[in-house]
């Protein structure tokens, strides 16, 4: 194995996010809560999941956080934009994912947080308006002003590193072109104004260029350009994306790989979704719709490949439906029809309900990948991090590979690179070692 | 790596089971209407699952059956034993599983087959009555019988080798005691008569002492006493149980695994199960549910481990019930409610309803463990294959090791061990050989 | 009361339907088996419900077709109109509603029964084609061609009485215009080709003009104009509409009253629809599913009664949706999620998940509303046939009354009809007498 | 019609429960909270729902407490007893009902509320334990002390009439035997201290010496004995009950009349219930379960009436479970899977869950209940209430009659009752009056 070096994680880390409503206030309002001792940061799994290490008969199963240098949640410190200029603890409260009880706990330091100007165009999202917008005579104005925010924050909060992670809403669908082919014509673009360059690509520069690692939680045509791609290599930063894993994608990437596993036949898989936060209000304009569409449309192919076993998966009807209703507020609905063949034929059904809340379910996500992006910055990962699959709809990799969608993969890739990290054995589940008397040393 | 030389797979082979009703007769009847190419046979993952070989971007992906030496369904040979004397023809069309057109193009080979008298003892199946059984001065006397019947069979049916597989009921809950402690007392027990050793354990028994591979399909005490593990070192027999894995708990063995990997807590898990077949009629008797719901009761507690996490799995209300709803016929319906909990405590529910099929799930079940056994046989693989974990609810492990319940890491440890066994790399997900310039042997 | 005379049912009663595909075939299919002992007319109301008559204690529950004059089923006799030229045999085994095995039995029949030339017009029904059409210079020419297939099909059937229920498809969203206000108008339109007179409104016009009663299956805009009214009440001929109660709608009008009946609150009524079949193909067209939209959408209002109650029903989100699904052919899913509020505001939630079958569910309202509309016309009961709402989605009435939706209001306003017109007291659900000295005439 | 004059509502109207849990601290809590504007008493007919008066066209939709002379919930005065002593504020905060902040702002009305020693025999209530339970030698002397209860209360708080409403738990099951069979039989028992005198009767006998209406709001054995059927009579006292009908019972009442009414077949309605309040303690145990069971059995077969319909309803798999699940707390699920049939006998299937709340279904009921029963006092209607039969899982009736289970029924008959002594038309829904010349005054 290669020597990895990883570095210690002194100092203060800060946090940056562009678009900082429901997902964004309930991740800082939480963690705000969990470094008092009021709540618990569930579903994160930097901290409070655990990996195994070694033989199963050695009993150990340290935390992430301690078997990993990540940044102590008192290390952290929060920044962002918005095109709302309310403080973060007036969003909180409009957000009405948290009781109104928990966010007055740690409303000192909520209100403290102010979004700064945001680069938005209404072009790429639909059913939004605001007035806290940068304005300049061109993209490049934009991008400068970003960067210029970057280094005042770093400054202004002492802080050692920063990671930027993408909490904002979901741009229009449209496909790569010929400014997003190379980092000259991007460049290029930035400076005549090309109206191919989103909004989110524009924060994704301005992060690169300041030696940020990036993660896009959106759907958004962004890092997955080659211009972005080739600027991560060139300044050895981390980049990760797209689309936080949650609800609905997040069961389907669960159940599909078990039907695989049995080798069982899928014919079709229904899937309706309905929520009533800002997310449903953007996603009910057709044009925001399509990009989560083709997001979550792969997924499915990803797992159940129909090249590999076409009697099984050449056929299935997989359709997607998002509905706004505005009843369930920041709560998150999916009804799952999935119509599988067993022996000989025979058809079954299976039927899943699912009454999650999105932002509960995004915000450990957004600690997760900064924490974890930060930590692949300190142990010289550079560019597409695919090892953080495990936290995307639609995970990006390297052009010639394709995204692996099966959860269990995902985390099974994501735990053997920390031990890797780590020097510790990879585990493959063999463990024919228990049994029969071979080399301990491979087979785990 | 240890070398393992794995015998073809050359001849007839015989598949024996105690319990010819609904399952057996699914089992056998798909298999000839696979012969015929009549009908698939989906959901085994000997004949229909592919397996990767080597890096991603090989795209090596063999079906399994190709790529080790499995008997061929061609050479595949059927016998059993029954408290009805009913051909597994009439069985089959009594169970009701398969529709009547399927079962009429293979009938001519289903009424060949004749249960064999079974040894059978109501004290441990309540609900259910027979004719077709074999008496005896003393349980000695049946395994006899049994042990002659498994040498008539062989040679009457020309075959190579022989497996048998357990598609019987439910016995009585009942716990290990002394008559089970070692072979010395059972074989005792078996000339006194002892009221504690079961049927299922006269059949084990006669595989073991015949050379045969045993696998367990009901989650009776059986194999997994100590007596028997003993029989099966001494024989060098593989043994494997217990407990198909199918419908609700095989959701569940999909499910929790995926909870677990997002680190969310767990509060309660409610299972009900409606089902109509002489199956459910079997545990509508207290004594016969208890065996189940003990079977099915551990799933949960080795996937989510309130020992290496109890915020988020010590205080889980897990119930299961089975209810015998006529109505259903074979068909099965598993509900499924599941409390969990997110970030800062926040609580979140999951509905699953599953429309499944008893028999259609279990039938290629019988198929594979059958094969995979032979093939254990063949490598010369003895005594408990915990490597089948995959199949069962209850895996059966070394005393020493806990089961994994994992249906993913199950897989993974099945799919590694049939790469150990034919010398192939093992698969880690790990793939930083894609990103980075580290040794492309070892990971993958 | 009035003095009503019924004459009695004699002589063959010809059903002619507009649309022979999966319902019609389905319900003629029915029909041949129940004459021949092979399987029940379940879901008939004239068929198979009880009416009770009288008080409680005198236990008269009759069936309802021995308690009115109605056609026999011995007496009926089909026929129809296609834009595909099957058999109804054909269309039967293409439909696939039915077991091959029971279409088997009634063959004969079937194969007799051949659809006369459809007029078709393309615009209407956007995802359908068809050969077997007729074709005119004028639709005054079509509406003639139309009166004399009816003519012809009564002589030669040697039909006493003819009905005609319109078992077709769902055309494109269009409203009354000039050309349907009045009768004069819409025959002048026949005769110039107004391209707002649809395919339904000349088979209805030809019906009424020939006074045979005409039932409306499908939402389109047909009986409910002023020129069909009039017409309907110049020639004195029943008329009763539109769209057929099955799936999800008929579980709305089953639930809805039970929520309104408890006073409880509805924030929220989201319906999703997967269906497979040809109607799901046509209503794929969003010309098409507008139609079907706008008559599911009043049911809701109807009986949750926003002017009346607007603390309870002022603002509710009501969205439906229906989706074509192939893999369940003509099975079809309703999936409800119901938000509703109780004491103090407090928030509850229904989910309804309803695998029912559309043709299955369609059949028998065919037949009742055949004998229905033929004791009608025999009754003297002419024009708007309120007293049918129970079998719309969207009930015509007089236009100064509002529809009413709740099923159980609608069976009562049956019922109550049918013991109106035999002359028996009205049931009031009062009772007061069993336990008052009251007048026992009166309460019932 | 009878001349019925009812009394009006002067006065204050002072409520007594036995049983101050749960759904009584949320009645009175949620009562004080409507008088204070603070929350609305939605899902209780008297104060939310509004009842239709003369012909549609009439447009007469008056609110029911403006209808009939009702008291006004400004009049009302609550007590009770209970084996605990809490106060009713302390017992909301542990019932954990409702918010604890709509409970700060009657915190001082409920603290003054403090329960009156109970009669309680642990015999009757396996699971709960209390203290603050009255003594006395024989079960004569217990119910001399509550009719003390009872008149210290009515002069303390100056009450013009009372009623009393069982909001206590469920007993365990017992038939009637000798000792119910006459009033002379019951006030022997007394004195002699019969074990099978339950508490619950002693609270109804109390109620009915002091003339006070009783409600029995659990599915004890109590008003429904000879007894006190007898006493009530004597009293000129109204009785109802029994078991209010909320939750999963509710839900089936408005399902199976709507399944009967379009004559659909019923093979199976499978219903498991999940509860995690006090009230799901009790019933975990089997004796008291059975009360619940046999209450909740019944209904059933009064709506699909094997007798009259058995090709429809004569083999029905009726299964009822209750599960204690403390994750819920005081909400409740119901999962219920109906299997029906229709046309040719073809299967489908209707799944419900209902994500309910068990005291906010229930709170309402007894304010109705209390309003109503009170009307009924003033109405001079004495004995069994049937016109109340919309409440309860079990309606009691005289002996000759059987009860109606049918929700929509029930409602008809609660409205024309009300009709009925107001003097108003009854609604039959016929309607001919519209389209037809005939009597207006009898047809509506």
């Amino acid at each position: 194995m290669k020597d990895i070096i990883v570095q210690p994680a002194t100092g203060k880390l800060g946090i940056l996010m562009p678009g900082m409503g429901a997902v964004a206030t309930t991740f800082v309002a939480g963690v705000l809560a969990s470094r008092k001792g009021i709540a618990q940061p569930t579903g994160s799994l930097t901290q409070t999941a655990n990996i195994r290490i070694g033989k199963r008969t050695e009993n150990r199963n340290p935390k992430i956080k301690d078997f990993v240098p990540l940044a102590n949640l008192n290390d952290l410190v929060f920044g962002g934009w918005d095109v709302y200029s309310d403080s973060m603890y007036d969003a909180a409260v409009n957000a009405g994912v948290l009781e109104r009880g928990l966010i007055e706990q740690v409303k000192d330091e909520l209100e403290l947080i102010k979004p700064m100007k945001a680069v938005f165009d209404k072009r790429y999202v639909k059913n939004l308006d605001g007035t806290n917008v940068k304005t300049g005579a061109t993209k490049q104005d934009l991008v400068d002003a970003l960067i210029e925010d970057i280094d005042n924050f770093k400054i202004a909060n002492d802080c050692e590193r920063l990671v930027m992670v993408w909490c904002g809403s979901t741009e229009i669908y449209h496909e790569a072109k010929e400014v997003h082919a190379s980092l000259e014509n991007f460049e290029a673009g930035l400076l005549n104004n090309d109206p191919d360059i989103a909004p989110s690509m524009m924060y994704a520069y301005a992060a690169l260029k300041s030696n940020v690692p990036f993660a896009m939680g959106a759907p958004n045509l962004c890092l997955d350009i080659p211009a972005l791609e080739e600027l991560a290599k060139i300044t050895e930063t981390p980049i990760a994306g797209k689309d936080f894993k949650t609800g609905q994608t997040l069961m389907k990437t669960i159940v599909a790989p078990g039907l695989r596993a049995r080798a069982l036949g899928v014919r079709g898989w229904f899937s309706t979704n309905i929520l009533g936060n800002r997310d449903g209000l953007v996603l009910d304009a057709p044009e925001n719709f399509k990009t989560k569409e083709v997001s979550k449309g792969n997924v499915l192919d990803g797992i159940l490949d129909a090249r590999i076993n076409p009697e099984l998966y050449g056929d299935i009807h997989h359709k997607v439906r998002i509905e706004y209703y505005p009843p369930l507020g920041d709560n998150k609905e999916g009804w799952d029809n999935i119509d599988i063949f067993g022996w000989l034929g025979y058809q079954m059904q299976i039927k899943i309900n699912f009454l999650c809340r999105d932002s509960i379910l995004a915000a450990p996500i957004v600690l997760d990948l900064a924490l974890f992006m930060d930590l692949a910055k300190r142990s010289n990962l550079s560019g597409i991090q695919e090892w953080l699959s495990f936290y995307w709809k639609a995970p990006q990799t390297l052009p010639e590979l394709e995204p692996i969608h099966d959860i269990f993969k995902q985390l099974e890739k994501l735990e053997n690179t920390l031990r890797y990290l780590m020097g510790e054995e990879l585990i493959t589940n063999l463990g024919m070692d228990y049994y029969e008397d071979v080399d301990a040393e491979v087979e785990l």
